[in-house]
């Protein structure tokens, strides 16, 4: 038959052959969180320029000196310097360029405020944006008064804006996510914050964007290691926690 | 299972299934750098400290303001910081800690100084060492009189003092590399620098070490693009080239 001959079925055969050894755990929890619902992988093309976007997850400590693409100080030490390494590494045919422009604290009208300068004018074939949780976190502690509502019409006019103005671009959305019970994360982020993770999720839908469920994924990484080992602080990846998310941005691209 | 993110698994499973797209040459490369004598893995164990130590290519930019492990910042943006993160991916149940404590423009006897402080005394269970470039280079740009007999003597007699003082550890040596009519590496670097690659690997193979054939990754990864993808200047790797080697040194571990 010829499952026999197909490596994939061939590995599956192997994975039940051998248990559950903890550490060969991780790629199955991501391929569970994708579980319900995996778009269609975006597809890199020759010369395509890869644009990073969102706040202090993203941003990850990058230098604000250059616009140098490629760039190790430019990509910052988060998930976009792994995923983006990892695409360089495994295409050097494509002549890819990637840039990182997150921005510690932003919210989502704080990308817009510096989307032509900073987004559009990069002409950016793939667009991956991380935005949310201070949209939620700064209602708590900087007596910001965006609503989820706020947060919705503002990404949606975004995503719509990105789209006029670069006809064909492949859209990332990533999922905000928290991990509850961690320093900054307590109970007053519940139920608000999952309306975030949930408006996020529809307009990935509305707008074609693949979306990148890191609720889950970092929800079922805790089967593998406590919360903390994946993030100090409940918001902000630790290094584990960064490669645990460029995993999962990487499922989204092939 | 760990395949499903091990890029190279992935893409040599990959690779049968799709038949040879260029992109997926990568791995291909690496397994071929090792074909010629593979060493057998080293095993991670639980509460494993592992240390990379070197020059610049190891430093790659890391704070030295803490030694605390496993952090973006002290374990700098090259190979060693994306081998660990990768590590710390993989063995979320292994407690590992990872340090980095190279130092840009050191030779192998300011290896040897600093030693007992930021080798010994962090009581590793994995030594990395990638040392060497500087050992000749330094010798046609600052007047540094060591030939390759002080870099194999001083290196050779580093080992034995790590292999006592340490019993038991686990080390690999990275092959020092360069990427011959880039910038800095001319024609006066042969054929007097190969000397320096084979006294890395005749001390690797005396001391039981795992060797990364780093300079046979770098000359087959010019099949896929040119050297300055993976080293602008022909010493220090660019992103690209810094995931190359860190797939290398993932080779050696499992």
């Amino acid at each position: 038959m010829q499952q026999f001959f197909n490596p994939f079925r061939r590995m599956f055969f192997k994975k039940m052959a051998m248990g559950g050894a903890v550490s060969l755990g991780i790629p199955r929890i991501i391929q569970e969180a994708y579980a319900a619902g995996k778009p269609a992988k975006i597809s890199l093309s020759k010369d395509d320029v890869i644009l990073f976007q969102g706040d202090s997850i993203t941003d990850a400590g990058r230098s604000k000196d250059s616009s140098e693409p490629n760039q190790a100080k430019t990509l910052g030490t988060g998930y976009a310097f792994m995923a983006g390494s990892e695409l360089l590494f495994r295409h050097p045919d494509k002549n890819l360029k990637v840039h990182n422009k997150g921005i510690s604290g932003n919210k989502v009208y704080q990308l817009a405020e510096r989307w032509e300068a900073e987004a559009i004018s990069l002409k950016p074939n793939v667009v991956s944006i991380l935005i949310g949780v201070n949209d939620f976190w700064h209602t708590l502690t900087s007596n910001y008064t965006g609503t989820v509502q706020t947060y919705h019409n503002d990404l949606d006019a975004l995503l719509k804006r990105t789209k006029k103005q670069l006809p064909g671009v492949k859209l990332i959305i990533g999922e905000p996510f928290a991990v509850a019970g961690i320093k900054a994360v307590d109970a007053k982020w519940y139920p608000a914050f999952d309306e975030y993770r949930r408006a996020a999720r529809t307009l990935a839908d509305r707008h074609g964007a693949v979306f990148i469920p890191y609720q889950t994924v970092f929800d079922k990484a805790q089967k593998l290691a406590p919360g903390v080992y994946w993030t100090h602080d409940g918001v902000h990846p630790s290094v584990a926690g960064s490669r645990l998310m460029a995993g999962a941005w990487l499922e989204a691209v092939k």
